[in-house]
Protein backbone atom coordinates (compact mmCIF):
# COMPACT_ATOMS: atom_id res chain seq x y z
CA UNK A 1 0.00 0.00 0.00
CA UNK A 2 1.25 3.60 -0.51
CA UNK A 3 1.00 6.06 1.97
CA UNK A 4 2.18 9.70 2.30
CA UNK A 5 4.68 9.55 5.39
CA UNK A 6 6.27 5.94 6.47
CA UNK A 7 6.83 7.46 9.76
CA UNK A 8 3.06 7.77 10.69
CA UNK A 9 1.68 5.54 7.84
CA UNK A 10 -2.44 6.04 7.37
CA UNK A 11 -4.46 4.74 4.24
CA UNK A 12 -7.49 6.08 3.23
CA UNK A 13 -10.93 4.86 3.26
CA UNK A 14 -10.51 3.53 -0.32
CA UNK A 15 -7.58 1.66 0.21
CA UNK A 16 -8.77 0.74 3.68
CA UNK A 17 -12.22 -0.84 2.31
CA UNK A 18 -9.91 -2.87 -0.52
CA UNK A 19 -7.67 -4.46 1.95
CA UNK A 20 -10.39 -5.83 4.31
CA UNK A 21 -13.65 -6.32 1.76
CA UNK A 22 -11.37 -7.20 -1.21
CA UNK A 23 -8.37 -8.86 0.25
CA UNK A 24 -9.93 -9.79 3.12
CA UNK A 25 -7.21 -8.55 5.28
CA UNK A 26 -7.66 -9.31 8.81
CA UNK A 27 -6.43 -6.76 11.86
CA UNK A 28 -3.11 -8.23 13.03
CA UNK A 29 -2.32 -8.96 9.25
CA UNK A 30 1.37 -8.07 7.60
CA UNK A 31 1.35 -5.14 5.45
CA UNK A 32 4.38 -3.89 3.24
CA UNK A 33 3.92 0.23 2.93
CA UNK A 34 5.79 2.17 0.72
CA UNK A 35 6.19 6.19 -0.58
CA UNK A 36 5.70 5.58 -4.25
CA UNK A 37 9.84 6.72 -4.21
CA UNK A 38 11.47 3.78 -3.15
CA UNK A 39 11.23 3.52 0.49
CA UNK A 40 8.96 0.97 2.42
CA UNK A 41 8.90 -0.73 5.48
CA UNK A 42 6.53 -3.28 6.91
CA UNK A 43 3.48 -2.90 9.37
CA UNK A 44 0.56 -4.48 11.05
CA UNK A 45 -2.53 -3.77 9.74
CA UNK A 46 -5.77 -2.39 11.73
CA UNK A 47 -7.64 0.52 12.76
CA UNK A 48 -4.17 1.82 12.68
CA UNK A 49 -1.66 0.95 10.99
CA UNK A 50 1.23 -0.15 12.79
CA UNK A 51 5.01 -0.03 12.01
CA UNK A 52 6.95 -3.59 12.55
CA UNK A 53 10.33 -2.32 11.23
CA UNK A 54 12.57 -0.31 9.45
CA UNK A 55 12.58 1.84 6.79
CA UNK A 56 14.10 -0.16 3.53
CA UNK A 57 15.10 1.97 1.01
CA UNK A 58 15.62 0.58 -2.66
CA UNK A 59 18.15 2.75 -5.15
CA UNK A 60 16.68 4.10 -8.19
CA UNK A 61 17.49 2.26 -11.60
CA UNK A 62 20.76 3.22 -13.34
CA UNK A 63 18.77 4.16 -16.40
CA UNK A 64 15.13 5.31 -16.88
CA UNK A 65 13.42 3.88 -19.26
CA UNK A 66 10.68 5.44 -20.90
CA UNK A 67 7.54 5.07 -23.24
CA UNK A 68 5.11 7.78 -24.92
CA UNK A 69 2.01 6.59 -26.80
CA UNK A 70 -0.50 8.88 -29.28
CA UNK A 71 -3.81 8.52 -28.20
CA UNK A 72 -5.85 7.38 -30.71
CA UNK A 73 -9.57 7.03 -31.37
CA UNK A 74 -11.04 3.67 -29.52
CA UNK A 75 -7.53 3.08 -28.58
CA UNK A 76 -7.23 1.35 -24.95
CA UNK A 77 -4.81 4.01 -22.97
CA UNK A 78 -5.43 2.43 -19.77
CA UNK A 79 -4.33 -0.57 -20.71
CA UNK A 80 -1.37 0.53 -21.84
CA UNK A 81 -0.86 2.60 -18.34
CA UNK A 82 -1.64 -0.36 -16.63
CA UNK A 83 1.07 -2.63 -18.53
CA UNK A 84 3.93 -0.44 -18.77
CA UNK A 85 3.79 0.38 -14.86
CA UNK A 86 3.73 -3.43 -14.29
CA UNK A 87 6.83 -3.74 -16.52
CA UNK A 88 8.37 -1.28 -14.58
CA UNK A 89 8.90 1.75 -17.22
CA UNK A 90 10.11 4.99 -15.32
CA UNK A 91 8.03 7.77 -17.34
CA UNK A 92 4.95 7.56 -19.19
CA UNK A 93 4.09 9.89 -21.98
CA UNK A 94 0.61 10.00 -23.45
CA UNK A 95 0.89 12.08 -26.46
CA UNK A 96 -1.08 14.22 -28.75
CA UNK A 97 0.24 13.11 -32.58
CA UNK A 98 -1.24 14.79 -35.87
CA UNK A 99 -2.89 11.88 -36.70
CA UNK A 100 -4.14 11.23 -32.82
CA UNK A 101 -8.14 12.31 -34.20
CA UNK A 102 -9.07 12.36 -30.55
CA UNK A 103 -9.06 16.22 -29.42
CA UNK A 104 -9.10 16.45 -25.80
CA UNK A 105 -10.63 19.45 -23.89
CA UNK A 106 -7.82 20.41 -20.94
CA UNK A 107 -11.31 19.16 -18.62
CA UNK A 108 -11.32 16.10 -20.21
CA UNK A 109 -7.08 15.74 -19.95
CA UNK A 110 -7.18 16.45 -16.18
CA UNK A 111 -9.72 13.72 -15.89
CA UNK A 112 -8.38 11.09 -18.07
CA UNK A 113 -4.78 12.20 -16.55
CA UNK A 114 -6.68 11.35 -12.59
CA UNK A 115 -7.37 7.74 -14.06
CA UNK A 116 -4.08 7.41 -15.56
CA UNK A 117 -2.56 7.82 -12.00
CA UNK A 118 -5.11 5.89 -10.18
CA UNK A 119 -4.61 2.78 -12.70
CA UNK A 120 -0.67 3.19 -12.24
CA UNK A 121 -0.99 3.47 -8.59
CA UNK A 122 -3.19 -0.07 -8.36
CA UNK A 123 -1.03 -1.53 -11.32
CA UNK A 124 1.99 -0.55 -8.85
CA UNK A 125 0.66 -1.95 -5.46
CA UNK A 126 -0.19 -5.22 -7.72
CA UNK A 127 3.29 -5.69 -8.97
CA UNK A 128 5.27 -4.57 -6.05
CA UNK A 129 7.08 -1.35 -7.62
CA UNK A 130 8.11 0.48 -4.93
CA UNK A 131 8.51 3.75 -7.25
CA UNK A 132 5.91 5.07 -9.05
CA UNK A 133 6.02 5.87 -12.76
CA UNK A 134 5.62 9.32 -13.56
CA UNK A 135 2.64 9.95 -15.43
CA UNK A 136 3.89 12.75 -17.41
CA UNK A 137 0.21 15.31 -18.67
CA UNK A 138 -0.90 15.04 -22.83
CA UNK A 139 2.00 16.12 -24.56
CA UNK A 140 2.45 17.31 -28.37
CA UNK A 141 4.75 15.24 -29.66
CA UNK A 142 6.91 18.29 -31.12
CA UNK A 143 7.82 18.57 -27.62
CA UNK A 144 9.67 15.76 -26.92
CA UNK A 145 10.82 13.99 -31.03
CA UNK A 146 13.45 16.37 -30.49
CA UNK A 147 14.86 15.64 -26.95
CA UNK A 148 18.34 13.62 -26.67
CA UNK A 149 17.55 9.90 -26.62
CA UNK A 150 14.49 9.88 -27.64
CA UNK A 151 13.14 7.78 -30.70
CA UNK A 152 10.00 7.24 -32.87
CA UNK A 153 8.86 3.48 -33.55
CA UNK A 154 8.64 3.61 -37.81
CA UNK A 155 8.94 0.59 -40.14
CA UNK A 156 12.22 -0.04 -41.33
CA UNK A 157 13.72 1.69 -38.06
CA UNK A 158 16.80 0.16 -36.00
CA UNK A 159 16.62 -1.98 -33.26
CA UNK A 160 15.48 -0.60 -29.66
CA UNK A 161 18.26 0.30 -27.74
CA UNK A 162 19.61 1.83 -24.76
CA UNK A 163 21.24 4.69 -26.72
CA UNK A 164 17.90 5.96 -27.26
CA UNK A 165 15.98 5.10 -23.64
CA UNK A 166 12.43 6.94 -24.84
CA UNK A 167 10.54 5.42 -27.29
CA UNK A 168 7.87 7.26 -28.84
CA UNK A 169 4.87 4.90 -30.58
CA UNK A 170 2.57 6.77 -33.11
CA UNK A 171 -1.07 6.43 -34.01
CA UNK A 172 -2.80 3.98 -35.99
CA UNK A 173 -2.50 5.78 -39.23
CA UNK A 174 1.01 6.90 -38.43
CA UNK A 175 3.32 9.15 -37.68
CA UNK A 176 3.56 12.38 -40.10
CA UNK A 177 7.13 13.21 -42.32
CA UNK A 178 7.09 16.44 -40.27
CA UNK A 179 6.95 14.43 -36.81
CA UNK A 180 9.60 11.84 -37.94
CA UNK A 181 11.70 14.98 -39.36
CA UNK A 182 15.38 15.10 -37.59
CA UNK A 183 14.30 12.65 -35.05
CA UNK A 184 15.96 8.52 -35.10
CA UNK A 185 13.35 5.51 -36.21
CA UNK A 186 13.15 2.45 -34.32
CA UNK A 187 11.13 -1.05 -35.31
CA UNK A 188 9.19 -2.62 -32.64
CA UNK A 189 8.70 -6.07 -35.26
CA UNK A 190 8.35 -7.33 -38.40
CA UNK A 191 4.57 -7.36 -38.53
CA UNK A 192 2.01 -4.49 -38.10
CA UNK A 193 1.03 -4.13 -34.24
CA UNK A 194 -1.46 -2.35 -33.22
CA UNK A 195 -0.72 1.03 -31.08
CA UNK A 196 -1.15 -0.26 -27.96
CA UNK A 197 0.90 -3.30 -28.52
CA UNK A 198 3.65 -1.41 -30.06
CA UNK A 199 3.70 0.65 -26.53
CA UNK A 200 3.92 -2.42 -24.84
CA UNK A 201 5.99 -4.03 -26.69
CA UNK A 202 8.53 -1.15 -26.40
CA UNK A 203 8.32 -0.98 -23.15
CA UNK A 204 9.11 -4.94 -22.15
CA UNK A 205 12.61 -4.53 -24.62
CA UNK A 206 13.56 -1.46 -22.98
CA UNK A 207 12.67 -2.81 -19.51
CA UNK A 208 14.59 -5.91 -20.33
CA UNK A 209 17.48 -4.68 -22.15
CA UNK A 210 17.73 -2.31 -18.67
CA UNK A 211 17.47 -5.03 -16.74
CA UNK A 212 20.41 -7.44 -18.97
CA UNK A 213 17.47 -10.19 -19.54
CA UNK A 214 18.35 -9.47 -23.28
CA UNK A 215 21.20 -7.85 -24.79
CA UNK A 216 21.87 -5.29 -27.70
CA UNK A 217 22.20 -6.94 -31.38
CA UNK A 218 25.43 -5.08 -32.04
CA UNK A 219 28.20 -5.65 -29.44
CA UNK B 1 -8.53 -11.54 -46.27
CA UNK B 2 -8.11 -15.12 -45.57
CA UNK B 3 -9.03 -17.64 -48.45
CA UNK B 4 -9.40 -21.31 -48.80
CA UNK B 5 -8.13 -21.46 -52.55
CA UNK B 6 -5.94 -18.70 -53.74
CA UNK B 7 -6.39 -19.68 -57.51
CA UNK B 8 -10.45 -19.13 -56.86
CA UNK B 9 -10.32 -16.90 -53.98
CA UNK B 10 -13.61 -16.47 -52.15
CA UNK B 11 -15.01 -15.07 -49.14
CA UNK B 12 -17.64 -15.27 -46.63
CA UNK B 13 -20.87 -13.16 -46.00
CA UNK B 14 -19.03 -11.70 -42.56
CA UNK B 15 -15.54 -11.07 -44.16
CA UNK B 16 -17.68 -9.43 -47.42
CA UNK B 17 -19.56 -7.79 -44.70
CA UNK B 18 -16.78 -6.07 -42.91
CA UNK B 19 -14.77 -4.83 -46.43
CA UNK B 20 -17.99 -3.27 -47.70
CA UNK B 21 -19.59 -1.74 -44.58
CA UNK B 22 -17.17 -1.51 -41.97
CA UNK B 23 -13.78 -0.54 -44.03
CA UNK B 24 -16.07 0.99 -47.00
CA UNK B 25 -14.14 -1.10 -49.74
CA UNK B 26 -15.24 -0.13 -53.00
CA UNK B 27 -16.08 -2.79 -55.83
CA UNK B 28 -12.49 -2.55 -58.22
CA UNK B 29 -10.12 -1.48 -54.67
CA UNK B 30 -7.11 -3.46 -54.72
CA UNK B 31 -7.50 -6.70 -51.96
CA UNK B 32 -4.78 -8.94 -50.68
CA UNK B 33 -5.77 -12.70 -50.17
CA UNK B 34 -3.48 -14.99 -48.47
CA UNK B 35 -4.28 -18.77 -47.55
CA UNK B 36 -2.70 -18.82 -43.81
CA UNK B 37 0.12 -20.67 -44.26
CA UNK B 38 2.23 -18.33 -46.00
CA UNK B 39 1.22 -17.83 -49.48
CA UNK B 40 -0.48 -14.61 -50.94
CA UNK B 41 -1.44 -12.69 -53.99
CA UNK B 42 -3.21 -9.09 -55.28
CA UNK B 43 -7.07 -9.15 -55.66
CA UNK B 44 -9.77 -6.96 -56.65
CA UNK B 45 -12.57 -6.70 -54.55
CA UNK B 46 -16.15 -7.04 -55.85
CA UNK B 47 -18.96 -9.26 -56.65
CA UNK B 48 -16.38 -11.98 -57.25
CA UNK B 49 -12.82 -11.76 -56.29
CA UNK B 50 -10.24 -11.30 -59.64
CA UNK B 51 -6.51 -12.17 -58.97
CA UNK B 52 -4.48 -9.62 -60.17
CA UNK B 53 -1.25 -10.78 -59.79
CA UNK B 54 1.19 -13.93 -59.53
CA UNK B 55 0.86 -16.51 -55.85
CA UNK B 56 4.06 -14.75 -53.83
CA UNK B 57 5.38 -17.61 -50.95
CA UNK B 58 6.99 -16.52 -47.91
CA UNK B 59 8.91 -18.79 -46.76
CA UNK B 60 8.31 -20.31 -42.84
CA UNK B 61 10.61 -18.48 -39.60
CA UNK B 62 13.89 -20.23 -39.32
CA UNK B 63 12.77 -20.99 -35.83
CA UNK B 64 9.41 -21.64 -34.74
CA UNK B 65 7.97 -19.72 -31.16
CA UNK B 66 5.47 -20.70 -28.81
CA UNK B 67 3.93 -19.03 -25.79
CA UNK B 68 1.51 -21.57 -23.47
CA UNK B 69 -0.63 -19.86 -21.12
CA UNK B 70 -2.31 -20.84 -18.24
CA UNK B 71 -6.16 -20.03 -17.65
CA UNK B 72 -7.21 -18.21 -14.74
CA UNK B 73 -10.50 -17.07 -13.14
CA UNK B 74 -11.47 -13.62 -14.55
CA UNK B 75 -8.50 -13.62 -16.92
CA UNK B 76 -8.66 -12.06 -20.52
CA UNK B 77 -7.33 -15.04 -22.63
CA UNK B 78 -8.90 -13.38 -25.94
CA UNK B 79 -6.41 -10.45 -25.21
CA UNK B 80 -3.47 -12.50 -24.57
CA UNK B 81 -3.99 -14.40 -28.05
CA UNK B 82 -4.87 -11.28 -30.09
CA UNK B 83 -1.38 -10.05 -28.82
CA UNK B 84 0.52 -12.95 -29.23
CA UNK B 85 -0.92 -13.49 -33.09
CA UNK B 86 -0.30 -9.68 -33.36
CA UNK B 87 4.07 -10.46 -32.25
CA UNK B 88 4.06 -13.39 -34.78
CA UNK B 89 4.18 -15.83 -31.97
CA UNK B 90 3.60 -19.39 -33.92
CA UNK B 91 2.08 -21.69 -31.57
CA UNK B 92 -0.45 -20.14 -29.10
CA UNK B 93 -1.26 -23.44 -25.85
CA UNK B 94 -4.34 -22.63 -23.78
CA UNK B 95 -2.95 -24.21 -20.84
CA UNK B 96 -4.54 -25.85 -17.11
CA UNK B 97 -2.27 -25.45 -14.34
CA UNK B 98 -3.11 -27.12 -10.65
CA UNK B 99 -3.34 -23.82 -9.60
CA UNK B 100 -6.14 -22.08 -12.73
CA UNK B 101 -9.16 -22.22 -10.96
CA UNK B 102 -11.08 -22.74 -14.18
CA UNK B 103 -12.71 -26.02 -15.58
CA UNK B 104 -13.85 -26.00 -18.67
CA UNK B 105 -15.94 -28.28 -19.69
CA UNK B 106 -15.45 -29.85 -22.98
CA UNK B 107 -18.44 -28.29 -24.63
CA UNK B 108 -17.05 -24.77 -23.17
CA UNK B 109 -13.58 -25.47 -24.36
CA UNK B 110 -14.33 -25.74 -27.77
CA UNK B 111 -16.47 -22.36 -27.58
CA UNK B 112 -13.65 -20.83 -26.01
CA UNK B 113 -10.90 -22.44 -29.08
CA UNK B 114 -13.78 -21.19 -31.46
CA UNK B 115 -13.08 -17.79 -30.16
CA UNK B 116 -9.63 -17.95 -30.06
CA UNK B 117 -9.23 -18.86 -33.40
CA UNK B 118 -11.84 -16.09 -34.61
CA UNK B 119 -9.68 -13.72 -32.68
CA UNK B 120 -6.39 -14.54 -33.90
CA UNK B 121 -7.57 -15.20 -37.57
CA UNK B 122 -8.75 -11.12 -37.20
CA UNK B 123 -5.72 -9.86 -35.63
CA UNK B 124 -3.63 -11.60 -38.18
CA UNK B 125 -5.64 -9.84 -40.89
CA UNK B 126 -4.70 -6.11 -39.00
CA UNK B 127 -0.84 -7.65 -38.54
CA UNK B 128 -0.83 -8.50 -42.12
CA UNK B 129 0.72 -12.42 -41.35
CA UNK B 130 0.80 -14.53 -44.25
CA UNK B 131 0.90 -17.59 -41.74
CA UNK B 132 -2.32 -18.02 -38.94
CA UNK B 133 -0.64 -18.87 -35.61
CA UNK B 134 -1.43 -22.98 -34.68
CA UNK B 135 -3.60 -22.65 -31.51
CA UNK B 136 -3.45 -25.69 -29.67
CA UNK B 137 -6.69 -27.25 -28.01
CA UNK B 138 -6.62 -26.53 -23.81
CA UNK B 139 -3.32 -28.70 -23.33
CA UNK B 140 -2.70 -29.77 -19.34
CA UNK B 141 0.59 -28.51 -18.32
CA UNK B 142 2.28 -32.03 -17.65
CA UNK B 143 2.03 -32.87 -20.87
CA UNK B 144 4.04 -29.84 -22.70
CA UNK B 145 6.61 -29.21 -19.59
CA UNK B 146 8.69 -32.29 -20.00
CA UNK B 147 9.18 -31.50 -23.71
CA UNK B 148 12.51 -30.23 -25.14
CA UNK B 149 12.91 -26.45 -25.51
CA UNK B 150 9.98 -25.99 -23.01
CA UNK B 151 10.81 -23.74 -20.30
CA UNK B 152 8.52 -22.37 -17.73
CA UNK B 153 8.85 -18.95 -16.12
CA UNK B 154 9.45 -18.60 -12.45
CA UNK B 155 11.11 -15.66 -10.35
CA UNK B 156 14.72 -16.25 -10.14
CA UNK B 157 14.84 -18.44 -13.42
CA UNK B 158 17.33 -17.19 -16.05
CA UNK B 159 16.90 -15.68 -19.19
CA UNK B 160 14.55 -15.91 -21.95
CA UNK B 161 16.35 -17.46 -25.07
CA UNK B 162 15.66 -19.31 -28.43
CA UNK B 163 17.12 -22.38 -26.66
CA UNK B 164 13.92 -22.91 -24.97
CA UNK B 165 11.65 -21.17 -27.65
CA UNK B 166 8.37 -22.30 -26.02
CA UNK B 167 7.62 -20.48 -22.97
CA UNK B 168 4.87 -21.23 -20.84
CA UNK B 169 2.90 -19.11 -18.48
CA UNK B 170 1.73 -20.26 -15.06
CA UNK B 171 -1.19 -18.65 -13.27
CA UNK B 172 -1.78 -16.13 -10.72
CA UNK B 173 -1.15 -18.39 -7.69
CA UNK B 174 2.44 -19.54 -9.32
CA UNK B 175 3.09 -23.08 -10.55
CA UNK B 176 3.26 -25.93 -8.15
CA UNK B 177 6.33 -27.92 -6.83
CA UNK B 178 5.41 -31.09 -9.40
CA UNK B 179 4.97 -28.55 -12.30
CA UNK B 180 8.20 -27.10 -11.60
CA UNK B 181 10.32 -30.29 -11.47
CA UNK B 182 12.53 -31.40 -14.02
CA UNK B 183 11.54 -27.93 -15.51
CA UNK B 184 13.31 -25.16 -16.88
CA UNK B 185 12.88 -21.62 -15.49
CA UNK B 186 13.31 -18.46 -17.04
CA UNK B 187 12.68 -14.89 -15.57
CA UNK B 188 10.15 -12.35 -17.48
CA UNK B 189 11.31 -9.35 -15.19
CA UNK B 190 12.25 -8.09 -12.12
CA UNK B 191 8.15 -6.97 -11.15
CA UNK B 192 5.60 -9.06 -10.78
CA UNK B 193 3.39 -9.59 -13.63
CA UNK B 194 -0.12 -10.18 -14.42
CA UNK B 195 -0.21 -13.22 -15.92
CA UNK B 196 -1.59 -12.17 -18.99
CA UNK B 197 1.15 -9.51 -19.17
CA UNK B 198 3.78 -12.38 -18.45
CA UNK B 199 2.45 -14.26 -21.78
CA UNK B 200 2.93 -11.15 -23.64
CA UNK B 201 6.23 -10.03 -22.66
CA UNK B 202 7.11 -13.72 -23.20
CA UNK B 203 6.20 -13.42 -27.01
CA UNK B 204 7.99 -9.52 -27.18
CA UNK B 205 11.04 -11.24 -25.91
CA UNK B 206 11.08 -14.30 -28.12
CA UNK B 207 9.74 -13.19 -31.49
CA UNK B 208 12.91 -10.03 -30.96
CA UNK B 209 15.10 -12.57 -30.27
CA UNK B 210 13.61 -14.96 -33.05
CA UNK B 211 13.98 -11.67 -35.49
CA UNK B 212 17.35 -10.44 -34.22
CA UNK B 213 16.06 -7.35 -32.92
CA UNK B 214 17.34 -8.31 -29.51
CA UNK B 215 20.57 -10.67 -28.69
CA UNK B 216 21.04 -12.96 -26.05
CA UNK B 217 22.62 -12.18 -23.19
CA UNK B 218 25.41 -14.31 -22.62
CA UNK B 219 27.07 -15.01 -26.04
Amino acid sequence: MFVTDLDAPEIDDHDRHHLSRVLRTADGEPLTVCDGSGRWRPCRFGTSLEPTGYVVEVSAPELEVAVGFSLIKGGRPDLVVQKLTELGVDRIVPLVASRSVVHWTPEKARVHRDRFLRVSREASMQSRRVRLPVIMALTRVGAVSATEGVVMAEPGGGPVGLDHPMVLVGPEGGWTEEELDNCQRCSLGATVLRSETAAIVAGALLTALRDRRVGPINY
